[in-house]
This record gives structure tokens, C-alpha cells and sequence, in this order.
């Protein structure tokens, strides 16, 4: 473990010159940033496509865009998922294993995953059972699975009976990130990478909290810079080398999340995530407020920066529902609700080792009051 | 890598003592030996159940002797998959998950896996993918199973394209075996577990070896002491944590195994596992002679003892169908074949790390003229 670390700060202090360029080094996945990353020429010679296959699988609301000019410039297969979410289902995952098999692609073939979050999700998980794991390589194409969803080895699919309930933990030995990408994404989108990013901050990186509220105040957009992607995968990166399997630690990063997946169930996944975490961080900010925690300032510092997005709740909200969605998310417990709490920006409690706190109803309601006046 | 290895040497000083209780344990998996095992009140304390939940999934030929038993005992609940290598489809799979998710079965629920190698295969697979991985324990109830199949973290599920294709490396938390199970399995059976001890004796472990070749000149059954079962898992395991994803030392264990897959995919899978691991042996020590690694003397000594075992060939061998299966193992390299070989009883060839070496028809022709005198 303390080896893991050194390698993380080392890989920190040799890359963090140049904006334009990032490299960061974990020892299970190894992290490019760069503008225009994709079109590079030597693509094909990074992925060590001269000596072993490859095949590109891609959202297919990017095949056109990005898909096919990368198929084309590694001279390899490409196949689609479809778009979003729905790619996360028993028979995406079955009929491109169908499609891998027919092709005769061997242990040593490279799978590529060209999209978003889910499709991250998805590929990772065929990859990782294809011949009991074949090597992997995520190209996010949202700014969400940049900075959270392609980083930390949770794969998914999703069934009848919810989110990512089957999946495995598995990493890709590298990440490629155009910074290129981002132009074409609408502000909506950036947001919900955004969430996370400030979510990354208030947890266990107060620099990074600090930079993203300079930048917010002097009216850019946030995370145009290379860098900031950078800082918030590390942040990420450094707890999921610490506790891979979620064990303790690892729970923070659901901070604000409770509450938002609550919201994205009643909503029936209506809201976007990157709203329904934003929402969730601010609410259970006020929560680690209002139990003694978090003092007055501080969280007045947080609201300020939420309280410019342009959030509400899901049209269809009332507590009743809320409460009974927060009842079926698979990260609480038995008994009582759950939550991580934070005791200053960049710092979330460790509560001896279980790094969540459980909380009543009764404890709740005034946080809930505050969400609902705020963005009902 | 050193530490672990350190860690299984003390584990076998420790408990080698007694012949009727043996317990090893690896970083990975704890293995528990012991007549009547499954039918001791403490079983439910050895396993847990007081604070997790727990589910046995067995194979349904062994529901009632072993498996109606075990959950009344254990106060769980019991599913069952289908008999022997049917079990291992994306039906089976998704059928028990079903199960687990509408009984609600959370993170902390132990799988336990009751059955033979194909039981524990598509168990385990369950098990590594449901809510991204939950406990499990494996209770063979097959001597190849104890001895080979249960130990080493391979899990998979056959597909249309062929065996074993989907999958994941996971291990059970412990192994629990019931030697009384043995009284229970016909010779045959027995035969099937021989012949993968046989087989580790000879790629790796000259005195378990040694030690079956003077129970069989002694007309004794082979394996009768759980210190041999023992020890036959240790060889696997010592292999295993040594080489956990099969990049290089792993491969050993696949000796006798490239003839041997070949010849059950041309018997359409008629002819038993074990059997055919067997000749494979034996066909590979001659290969291994024929190409000058091992000494006339040496092959004698091993012929001697697979020749009293009743082999033979599968009814519709020929050799070119045997070539042609040979070439759709998925162990194959792209070009020749690639045999595991020996020189000396106890010791497979390094090859630079790569542990196998490329064979031509030509230099394979009086092997298989040899196999096919002795078994045809």
C-alpha cells in the first residue's frame, strides 16, 4: 500500500509541467491527457497495435464523430453499443461477446471502449469475462467519464431489478482523454462532469475545491483546463488504489450520493446524474451542518458555488417518494440510512474505518426542508 | 510474490501433522480437510452465518445426499443448477441470479458452492459478478474438483464457440473438503482426480510422485490419505500464487492437457476429463522423450504406472480429427502447436519463462504412433 502511494506522488511531481500535456502513472492503469490525442499518429504504436489485435467498441452516437476515423487510424474492427445507458443490459454484453467470438479475437486482443459512462460500464465488463479478461482501454467522450466514470475498475450492467447490480472490478491498462472532445459537449453535459469534480474537492482535495471556485467566480468555464481533469482523476485515483473493492475509504467518493441516487430513482432516471450528485453534494453538506460537523462558513462557501447552478428537483418529487427510493439504493445498509459527512472542504469523516455515518429520519428532516425550499 | 510464498511454506510446516485434519492456508483461499466435515455443528460458526447470510447452490445430483443436509444445518437457503458441465451456460447463470436478486440477497451473502468442477466453475462466475463480487466457498464433492477444479480462482461458463470461453479469476474465501464424500464415488470417479495428482506430481512435486507410485505398486486406491489430497493442492496453489493470470509458470499445469483437450472435443466430450488427462500425460512424456528432455529410464518408470490404469482411445479417434481439434484448442498459439514438457519426474522445462515449446507434426508423428498402439 505505502509502495502504491509513493508511485502515485512520484507520477504527480514528474508530470504536473505542461498543461497541454498529462501523463499519469497508477500500477494498474496508466493516464493520458492531451489535446487532439486521437488523431495522433503514433495511436496505433501507444496501444502496442503492431503486435497484437484490436477492436474499438463505441457508442453508437459517436461512431461518425470519433468512432470511425480512430477504426480507421488503427486499422482495427469497430462495433456499436447503443447509445447511453441502454448499452448496460444482459444482451449488449451477450451479442458483442457473439460478435468477438465469430471474429475470433484471442486473449491478446485489445478492446478499446469509445463513449461515455455506460459505455465504459458495459465494455469493461466484457472485457473482463471475455476469455476471463482480455486488456482494455477506455477513451471517455464525456467530461463525466473523465473525471469519474472510466476511473476506478467498476464495471456494470444494469437489470430488471436496478443499476449495476451485476458487473466486476476490473481496470483498463490505459486511459485516453482528448481534451479535444470537450468542445463538442454541450454546457448541460460539462455539468455533469462538474458535479463530480467539485464532489472530488470537498471530499479529500480542498486545492482542488479552491482552484474550481476561482474559476467559477471569475466566470470560466469550469475544468477547461487540462490540469483540473488531471488534479480530479488523481483524487480519485489515489483512493481507489488505497481500498480497490470498497471496503472503507473508498465510500467517500459517495458523498452527495445518497440522496442524488435517491433522486435518479424516483425520477426514473429523468435528472441527470451530474444534477442529482450536485443537488446531493450541497444537501449533504447542509446534513454534516446541521449534525454538528461542518461549521456555519464552510458550508455557506459551498452553497455559494451550487447556489449558480441551474439546478431542481425532479418534477415528480415528494418526500415520501424520495424516502422510499432511498430505501431500495443497494449502498445502504440493513437498518438505518447512511451517509458520508464531511467536517471541512477537502475532508470527509472517517467515522473508525467506516468512513459513513448512520443518520434517522428524524435527523433528516431538516436537511430535507432546506433541499425542498432551495430547488422545489 | 516472496512474502506469499514464504507464507504457504510456514502454512505446510504448521499442519502436516495429523492425517485425519489438515487446514492450508494462502493469502487467497483457506482449505479445510477433514472426514464428516459437512455433517459438524460448528460448520455454521467455521463459515460465518451468525453475521452474513448465506445460500448453498448445488449441483441437483448432489441435492439430496449432501445439499437438503447442508442448508438445514447451516439454516440457509438452497438453489440447485444442473448436473455436472450443463450447469455452465448463460442460462444457468441467469437464472440463479434471478433467484438471488428476488430473495434480496445483499453484499455480505456468502455463496456456497456444493458439486464437482462444473458446479464450482459457473458457481464462482455467479458468484464474481453478482453486486460486482460477494463471498464464496467452495465444498467439492468430486476428487478432481478437491484436487484440481475447485483450487486456482478459474470460473467460466461454456458458449456456443466452445468451453470455458466466459469467466473470471476469483477465489473462494475457503475450500471445504469432506473426505467421507469419497465412499461415496465410483472408481471411475476416483480415476478422474488421480489423474490431475498424477499429473501434478510429475510437472512439479517428485515425492507426491513417488508417493503414489508406491500406493498403486501396493495395490493400494490411490489417494486414500487426505495428507496426498493435501498435498496435490498444495502444488496447484504454490503454481497459482506464483502466477495467478497464466503468463508464464501457470501454463505447467496444463501438461498431458493439449492432447487431452484434443482428444474430448473429438469424442465430443464422450470420453471423461480424467481418462483423457491421462493418456495426455503419458502421450506428453513420450513427446518430452522423443525430444530429448527426458531420459529413457525416467519415461519407463511413468509408463509403468499409467499402463495398469483401463485407458483407451475414444471409439471415433483418427488422427487427423485429433489434429484438427488440436489446432481449435483456444490454449493454442497461432501457428504450431505448443506442448508443456519434462525432464526429469517432478520437474517441467522453463523455456525462458515461456514453459512450453512449439512442436511440429513431423516431431509429434511417433508420439501419436505410440499413443495410438498402447490405447487404440
Amino acid at each position: 500500500m505505502e509502495k502504491k502511494c509513493f508511485l502515485t506522488r512520484r507520477a504527480r511531481k514528474q508530470n504536473f509541467g505542461s498543461n497541454m500535456q498529462q501523463t499519469l502513472s497508477y500500477p494498474s492503469t496508466k493516464i493520458y491527457i492531451e489535446q487532439d490525442l486521437l488523431q495522433k499518429n503514433s495511436l496505433k504504436d501507444l496501444l502496442q497495435l503492431r503486435k497484437r489485435k484490436g477492436v474499438v467498441i463505441a457508442d453508437e452516437s459517436v461512431k461518425e464523430l470519433y468512432g470511425d476515423p480512430l477504426a480507421k487510424l488503427l486499422e482495427v474492427d469497430l462495433f456499436t453499443v447503443p447509445r447511453g445507458e441502454e448499452a448496460k443490459s444482459h444482451e449488449t454484453k451477450y451479442l458483442i461477446e457473439q460478435k468477438l467470438f465469430e471474429k475470433g479475437y484471442g486473449r491478446d486482443t485489445l478492446i478499446i471502449a469509445l463513449g461515455g459512462g455506460a459505455t465504459t460500464d458495459v465494455v469493461g465488463f466484457i472485457a473482463s469475462t471475455y476469455l476471463r479478461g482480455v486488456p482494455l482501454v477506455f477513451i471517455p467522450t464525456t467530461l463525466l467519464s473523465m473525471v469519474d466514470a472510466s476511473i476506478g475498475g467498476k464495471t456494470a450492467i444494469n437489470t430488471s431489478f436496478g443499476k449495476n447490480l451485476l458487473g466486476t472490478f476490473y481496470h483498463p491498462e490505459s486511459i485516453l482523454i482528448d481534451t479535444q472532445v470537450l468542445a463538442s459537449l454541450p454546457e448541460k453535459e460539462l455539468r455533469n462532469g462538474l458535479a463530480e469534480s467539485l464532489k472530488m474537492g470537498l471530499i479529500s482535495d480542498a486545492f482542488l475545491w479552491n482552484l474550481l471556485e476561482k474559476n467559477h467566480q471569475n466566470g470560466k468555464v469550469f475544468l477547461s483546463d487540462p490540469s483540473l481533469i488531471a488534479r480530479s482523476i488523481e483524487g480519485k485515483m489515489n483512493i481507489v488504489e488505497r481500498d480497490p473493492k470498497e471496503l472503507g475509504l473508498r465510500r467517500i467518493l459517495n458523498f452527495g450520493h445518497t440522496i442524488a441516487h435517491g433522486l435518479e430513482a424516483l425520477s426514473f432516471y429523468e435528472i441527470s446524474h451530474g444534477e442529482a450528485v450536485a443537488i446531493g453534494c450541497v444537501t449533504e453538506a447542509f446534513l454534516s451542518k446541521e449534525l454538528g460537523y461542518l461549521g456555519e462558513k464552510d458550508f455557506e462557501r459551498i452553497f455559494s458555488v451550487y447556489a449558480t447552478l441551474p439546478l431542481s428537483l425532479p418534477k415528480n418529487y415528494t418526500r415520501e417518494a424520495l424516502l422510499k427510493a432511498l430505501t431500495h439504493d443497494k449502498k445502504r445498509s440493513l437498518e438505518k440510512l447512511r451517509f458520508v459527512l464531511i467536517d471541512k472542504v477537502g475532508h470527509a469523516l472517517p467515522f473508525e474505518g467506516a468512513y459513513c455515518r448512520a443518520v434517522s429520519n428524524e435527523e433528516l428532516e431538516s436537511t430535507l426542508n432546506l433541499m425542498e425550499i432551495t430547488y422545489g
